[in-house]
Order: structure tokens, then sequence, then C-alpha cells
């Protein structure tokens, strides 16, 4: 973190943008939120118009800051998919619409302000690693628990991008070779079987019976047989997911967020347990609830905002 | 690596020791091998022992530099197991026998010399990403398959080390969930199907007559079916291992080193056709042979010593 003067008044202007959703807040350099609102994202507009959505809330943000006396200094941009963090290109969001959108050159252009382009897992894994659950770690895994599953290796407060941003891409690693087939094509990834669009989609063709994750997870905690079989067979596949991020990874702290998280005690003790199991040789992660909720990406975007700053 | 002057006679004592023999060299500063060594580690005399040899061989050649009229500036030493690089301290390497041995202390304090201790694959990784295969990218992941399977993630040249000197342990990751039962304990680890040792127990079991994997190789390569099952089962399982290092780290470049990878075209050709396949929306990276052989431990505990000068 930037530790300003005292009555520093600057601000970073910073947005999360999700399929539905955009989180959009101002952060002062200390991770304090000045003021929040959200907005649609409404994707089936198409790219350009979400765009222009991008731009005119980030600069209504820009001019709110001035308008309240503060000085927006730069502004931060999450996103999900692929994402090129050092061209600031979103490279490919499947939900949000984005192929190759120089995301980074056309905020900075609008606000006349240094801005930073992230990727949404990735920034809110910086968020929950320097400002949340893994506060006290130097290495932290944050593993994103949603209708899909990604997650952000934290060492030091960087989350690694890899060789093409396309790094910390858990829900894709093979767990159950003879397991449903993944959105990505191939069949047994952690996200086919532990996402909560897995669990809703498992009890479905068990229950024949719709009924969300947060439903069936419920349902299993009443009691229901079938709907904790679903639920412990989600919980046994995402243990052997992170048992393997643990042999690749080593970190201090995995921190659990994304939808299913809101499950609370109920997916964490359960899943602490299946992973201890698996732990043979290798230090046992300390594992948490995540702390910001669905801030965390905002939050995260604010944070890389800053980090440009100092690297200027 | 460190550029020194024109008629730069520094040299850098290392040494890699290994469950059988230690490989140990003068390495001048542009990674150039001025001496070369190897002695029987002979695991069998107790830890005290080995840790007298190591400095006795390291002692001769610091020694043997001054002798040739070099300087010998430090002294860089790898091992197996879980490595504290930090600390210095060899936490547990089975194959050798050390529990908490304070190597480096031990090194520098017997040469009188800067130390510094690092893991075996780890420090591999560093020479081949730096002075091997992998010299052209940013972004490498070793592979060293042999009696065991381990790798080092290698980020601009330094290998990631993990909160407890555990990282890149791709052997102990869940691809076959009703294998065969792993040394550390699980299940379904790439190393109980993919290793070297499970190569040739495997065929031992479907064939009934013993073969080391090299045997396999040969006799797949030579048309023998029950060979060349045995060989696909190993490769399809390591292109699932591959795949998920691949997720999570997201790398330009794989360099494939260890005993297995002395089969050449014959593992390389079917892994690279194996892990494309598995590849959907990720990139792939580049699959090569490792070009520095058995010596890149050695090579690598020299980079990593002269690394520890520079950041003095």
């Amino acid at each position: 973190m930037t530790d300003g003067p005292p009555g520093d008044d600057r601000v970073v202007v910073a947005l999360d943008v999700g399929g539905t959703g955009m989180k959009c807040a101002l952060v002062r350099p200390d991770g304090s939120v000045l003021h929040a609102e959200r907005h649609p994202t409404d994707a089936g507009r198409g790219p350009d118009a979400v765009v222009e959505t991008v731009l005119a809330v980030a600069g209504g943000l820009a001019d709110r800051a001035r308008a309240a006396g503060s000085i927006p200094v730069a502004c931060g941009v999450a996103v999900p998919g692929v994402v090129d963090e050092a061209a600031g290109v979103a490279v490919w969001s499947a939900n949000v619409g984005f192929r190759n959108v120089p995301l980074r050159e056309l905020v900075g252009a609008r606000l006349g302000l240094p801005a930073a382009l992230g990727h949404d897992v990735r920034v809110g894994g910086i968020a929950e690693a320097r400002l949340g659950a893994g506060r006290a770690a130097r290495h932290v895994l944050f593993v994103a628990i949603g209708t899909g599953i990604a997650a952000a290796h934290v060492v030091a407060g960087s989350a690694a991008v890899g060789a093409h941003g396309a790094a910390g891409e858990i829900g894709h690693i093979l767990v159950r070779p003879d397991g449903p087939r993944c959105g990505c094509g191939r069949t047994g990834c952690l996200e086919a079987v532990s996402s909560a669009s897995a669990v809703a989609r498992r009890y479905a063709e068990l229950a024949g019976a719709t009924a969300s994750a947060a439903d069936v997870a419920g349902r299993a905690a009443a009691g229901e047989e079938l709907a904790g079989r679903v639920w412990r067979e989600a919980v046994e596949a995402l243990a052997d997911g992170l048992a393997t991020g643990q042999a690749l990874y080593d970190v201090d702290t995995m921190v659990i967020g994304g939808g299913l998280a809101r499950a609370g005690g109920q997916l964490l003790d359960p899943l602490r347990a299946a992973l201890h199991e698996r732990m043979t040789f290798h230090r046992e992660p300390r594992l948490v609830a995540a702390a910001l909720g669905d801030e965390a990406g905002c939050l995260g975007a604010a944070l890389l905002a800053l980090d440009s700053l100092e690297r200027r």
C-alpha cells in the first residue's frame, strides 16, 4: 500500500466488470472505500456498448471524486477471461464479450489518468492476500468457486500472471478422468465437478429436480441423502484439486471465495478434513474463507492501479 | 550471470549431492566448467559421514582451484528432498539421509566462503532455463522424470521455492484416482504411473518379467505390444500431469529431463501429441528435451551461489 501524507485526498477509480454486473468504487491509497456503486453490464448489447459503459462509469466516478474534493490519480479495471496485463488488453472474456480489447489504453485516454488492467480473480487474490483473509501470509492461493473455478497464486502481494495471462486456471485441472465433460471441452476438469453450476447440474441429474448449489447445500445440511451425496462428491474433488495446487505452489494459506464459499463451514469444514487426508509429505496450508466478498475484484483493481503508479 | 572482467579468474565450487553419487565442479561466472569430478555418496554410511564427504570434496575443489591460479569466490550445494533455501537447511532428503542439516552454514564455515544451498530439481531448472533448453523463454517448467518426478517453475531465471521449500512437486498430483499407490502414501499420483520406476513396475506386473524403463521403451519401439501399452499409459498420464502444470503455471516452455527423457523422441513425440490434445483454451507450451543432462544440478548449484553473491 502507498501511505500518503496525513489528509491524503488521492483516490483511485476502480471497476470490476463481470458478466452480469460492474462493481465500481473510489478507493483511497490505504484500501478504504470512499464511494461504491454498481451497474448492470448488460453484455447482450455487444462489446462496444459494454466498453462505452465502462468508460462512462469510470469518467463519472472521476468527476464525482473531484466534486467531493478528492484527486483521482489512477484507474484500475478488472475483467474475467484471458487478460494480457503487460499489454493492457482484454484478450478473451467470453461472458463479457471482449476479444482483444485494449481496455487500459481506452480508459487511460478517456480519463486522462494512468490506468491498469487486471484479471478479475488475480486482482481479487491480490486484495484478499493484502487486505483480506490472507493478510498474514506471504504465499497465498485464492480460489474463487462460482459458475466456474479459478485461482490466483499471490506471493508477497503480487499475483502470477503466466506467459500468456492464463496462470491459475485451477478449474481446468484433471480430477476425475471418468467424470463429466467440462465447458472447455475436456473431461473431468475440477470445474465440471465442483463449481456451483456443476453441483446444481449433478443434483438435477440425480434428483430430476432443479436446485441451485445453495439449495443443494441447504438440503444436505437438512439431512437429505441425495443432496448430501452430491455435496460430498463436490467437496472430495475440490480437495483433490487443492491438494494438486498445494503440491505445485506450496502456499501458507488458501483463501476460498466465490459464490460456493457462502456455504461457510458447510464447505470449509469437510473441505479442510478432506485436504488434510490428502497431505502426505506436504505442509498443510491454512484453509480460510474469503473476507472481502464480491468487493475483492474491485479493491484488487484499485491495488493494481496503485502498484502501477509506484512503478512509474 | 555475472560477467566478470576480461581474464576473470573467479570460480564457484559446485556440488550436486544425490542418493548414489555427487556431481562436483568448478564453474566460471559465465557458466563454463573449469573442472568436473564425481564421487560416490554412499548414503548407507549415515548423514554425518555424507556431510563430511561433502565438506571434504568441496574443500578439495577450492584447493584445486587455487592451485590452478583461480579464485574460489563461493560454494553452491544442491540436495534432493525438502530444502529450506532461505535458511540454508536440508530439511528432509530421504535418499541421502539428511534431516534438518544446516548444510549452508557447515559448507561456508569449512571453506571460508559464501555458500548457497538449493534443491536439486529447482537448481537444475535454473540451469536449464538460463543455460540449457529453456534459454529463450521467460516462463519455464523443468520436469525431471527418473525414479521420481519433480518440477521447477522458473520465471526470469529464478525458481519458485514455495512457503516451505516444497513447490513444484508435480510427481504428487492426482492423475489416476483408481491408479496404483504412490510411495508418498496416496493413490494415483503422477509419479506412481509415469516415473521410470513406475514404468518398470507396471511392465513387471503385466509381463511377469523384470525390465528397466529403458528396456520397456526399447521393446515398445521394437513393436512389443505389452511394452507399447505400458509406455502409452505412462505417456498419457504424463500428458495429464503436464496439462495440469500448464493450467496452473502457464509457461512458454516445458523442459523434460531426468532418466526417462533419455528415450528422446520416443517420449517427446507422443507426449507432445498427447499434450496438444489436452489443450483447450490454453496456449500450448513448447515441449523440449533437457540440454544439460545430469550436469544441470551441479551447474544450477553454481548459478545459485553466484546469485547469492550478487545479492550480498
